[in-house]
């Protein structure tokens, strides 16, 4: 069996869910691919933390570059989150010629013509399933089957946290500020909550799609975007005696040859397929002219959910290499 | 730029509705590809018949070997519909090193063993994502990108016909003799709506997406299947009493190191995200270990999403073509 070596950026929670997605299917990805894929180098300054994975001392390193010049490392996972020094370390894996795989949204949508004109000039691969909608795999169907339509709109609730509020508030008749804390607790919200509730996140997922879709990049700080921190109680029970719910709601549409998009909260009603998508779930519309509407839904987040579109890129790229060398 | 050429088997509703998708996106699929795509032969009789599509008539032949015999043509498109001629025609193509994409239900889940073999053997390519949900693209999700999982289970609306029957039942308190009536004058269901009704078109989508999630390949006849013919007004209203819609589900589900599998009606609470899903649209659940619970939603007939869902198909074989040659 051909091994294909791969390089770990960050073992955090993501790192650790990737790493166990490849651990606990080991025997199922070698047969469907034929091929043992091993992270063998991680990096990752916290060595110590325990972690619920099997990983070696000898494994870790503090150095970017012993993974970079590794000539046996194929292919780099890029899990450190945050736009600096992320994208450097991604184009740099790229220019020592290996393919990158990423769930950063934050940098690949700040540098996304950097990032994909690196991949092309060294004849790599890169790819981010991970990077939009979690484990649902949007990106692969609209850049591989789905390419046979001229697509239309593409519209969903693209960020688990401020579903997961706005749920909350609608289910429990709480305020936003009461809710948020309780996130907070459970870990559904980080301590500092501003990419998720202002709609940041969403913007970086929503240039990343209208990129794929209508081959269009809009960098993540001019798509207009309002947030959820201003719902209050009130508008939630005022939606509500409309027979709707408000979501945060990220779209694109074509409109006639310009291109409409935003980033805000908006009132469906009650029969919306995507008004009953509650709490951490996310959801894509997809409109392409020949396959009418299509919907996908699933868990945006979470390291397993996350963990399966990063190993199903890796897995793709590892497929590639394995027929080919 | 390249140009791929193809044969087409079939122009009837499908097949016009796959040329159609291609004429329509050809700028597209030229920009995403770099590939010309020519539909340059098609075996048809009926050569008069008025379509919305610009064939000229050296297009047609009426003898398959001429498609098969053609050195140019690398990829064939079978949309004759029944399990033969289909069939031999599809192994034929494969034996003269084409790769085939098909629509054809039956007939890839009555051969799957041998057509599979036969790709294998021919070292071609087999694609049938039209084959199950339409235009709905799960069938590359699941042996492509959501491969680092174990599948646990696979459920779904499969059926469009059935579908309609039974939400037309549901919203108007239809008895069901009388809806298949209106659901044949508008062209929903068939002269013969056996298959439809009698859930062999479920059995046979069910029996491909069994063998690609759990690599378990059971034939179509061997599936416990019962139809919907039986259900009666009386029977919705009780369904409805309890909150429930009545939907044909076909499942198949991990319990232990055994599969357990049929397609039935199945009374859903109003709250399951399958029970409103409506009229002819069809929905598919799968759950992974790793990535949990994805739900895909869209047309699962009609020429046009089965047209992209075809054309996606030609695109990824061409442009594996289109690399290497």
């Amino acid at each position: 069996m051909k091994t294909i070596k791969i390089g770990l950026l960050g073992l955090g929670n993501i790192g650790t869910g990737s790493y166990k997605t490849l651990e606990m299917n080991r025997d199922e990805i070698e047969k469907s691919s034929g091929l043992d894929l091993r992270i063998t180098k991680i990096l990752e300054k916290d060595t110590k933390r325990k972690r619920d994975v099997t990983v070696s001392p000898e494994q870790f390193t503090q150095t970017p570059s012993e993974i970079f010049n590794d000539p046996e490392i194929k292919i780099v996972i890029e899990l450190l989150g945050g736009i600096e020094p992320a994208a450097t370390y991604m184009e740099e894996a790229m220019k020592h010629g290996k393919s990158v795989v990423t769930a950063n949204k934050a940098s690949v949508a700040a540098n996304f013509d950097r990032l994909t004109k690196a991949a092309k000039e060294n004849n790599v691969m890169f790819r981010y399933e991970a990077s939009v909608g979690g484990g649902i795999p949007i990106l692969n169907a609209i850049t591989t089957v789905l390419k046979a339509n001229k697509y239309e709109e593409v519209l969903g609730i693209l960020n688990g946290t401020t579903n997961y509020i706005l749920t909350q508030m609608t289910d429990y008749g709480l305020e936003y500020d009461d809710v948020l804390k309780i996130a907070q607790e459970k870990g559904f919200a980080e301590a500092d909550p501003t990419a998720d509730v202002e709609g940041i996140d969403c913007a970086n997922k929503l240039s990343i799609l209208m990129a794929l879709t209508f081959g269009n990049y809009v960098p993540p700080t001019e798509i207009p975007r309002e947030g959820i921190s201003g719902i209050t109680k009130q508008n939630i029970k005022n939606a509500k005696a409309k027979g709707c719910k408000i979501k945060l709601i990220s779209s694109a549409k074509k409109v006639g040859d310009h291109i409409e998009y935003s980033v805000k909260p908006m009132e469906l009603p009650d029969s919306h397929p995507l008004a009953s998508v509650s709490n951490e779930f996310n959801a894509i519309f997809i409109k392409g002219n020949a396959v009418g509407e299509l919907m996908f839904y699933g868990k945006g987040a979470g390291p397993l959910p996350t963990g399966s579109a990063i190993m199903g890129d890796v897995l793709e790229i590892a497929k590639i290499y394995g027929a080919h060398e």
